[in-house]
């Protein structure tokens, strides 16, 4: 199953910088060779179900045997059967339609 | 990995009301064995991480097989490794320390 | 705007048990007076968007003035004009779709 | 209060296309004049949290009026009381982090 999905990876540590958990995170991610796009609050990555979740699961593994205590992650997970729609198609989709709707204005 | 996780599953189905694919969501998920709990903005199910996101992905496909055209799910996902702790401790650790304060009020 | 939201505030306070400012944060959207129901992942409450949202602004401030240095908060808002449905309705709603189909099996 | 936001407007309007619907809340998101960042499976906003929250708000309303009948939005919402760091310093951290474990490895 083709899926979107968007991860944000909380690290409750012990300490108030969580910026080395956070990139590992997203490095575990972009290792599946999947599209991945860092945002400010998260990353989305874009692929198969099983390959997405197997990542996810191996952060959570690698950051408590890296020493962290707790993790808290939130996730968004998207799927659809209608057509085909990466990340960059979803990006495209909204800034035409602003850029339409601009136009019409 | 042992986890505790919340979902809530948004199926996109032209119809205004989801309350049929929302409790077949729910169903599948208790469908695990393990232990959940229902709430207004969606489940809390508590397990292992491999049979509960196959579960969610049988969540997927099945809503899919009927029919809905997208789904848009939130989930989170929390672990840890200093304790064990289910839902119902989560509750009752809440609940302590809301009443101890109380009494200290 | 009467609205439905699901909130779940973590704390990074640099301990491993967050309970108490957990605990703080659902008291403190108690004291709304509006109906809330607690959860193993988060706390449910219904009412109007914009005392919601001030409430939930009372507990960043109130857990950075007791040092809590980072929160990460996640929120789900749901929002509808065709019909009044509130926390337990959406329960009754699940839960009666859910033994209808029992029945029908 | 100076916090960063992630916000997924998912309408729920009876067509499986709602890039139109999308792209309006990402232009009121704009409309603040705070700075904002589109990806695949949201926006972040960073700013003023009453300035945000009243933005949102005006989504949810011009959605509806628009005959949206429901809306499910979810929302990261992070404070911090460390340091100021916004959208473009959380990109930057990431990547640097990464960046120096490349050249470690």
């Amino acid at each position: 199953m083709k899926v979107i999905v968007d991860i944000c990876v909380v690290p409750m540590t012990g300490r108030v910088s969580v910026r080395q958990e956070v990139a590992l995170a997203h490095r575990i991610l972009e290792e599946t060779g999947l599209p991945v796009l860092l945002h400010g609050y998260g990353t989305n990555i874009e692929g198969d179900y099983d390959t997405i979740f197997a990542a996810l699961k191996k952060v959570h593994l690698t950051l408590h045997e890296r020493g962290v205590a707790r993790i808290s992650t939130t996730i968004r997970l998207g799927s659809r059967i209608d057509k085909e729609q990466g990340i960059q198609d979803k990006l495209k989709a909204v800034r035409e339609a602003n850029s339409g709707d601009e136009e019409a204005r």
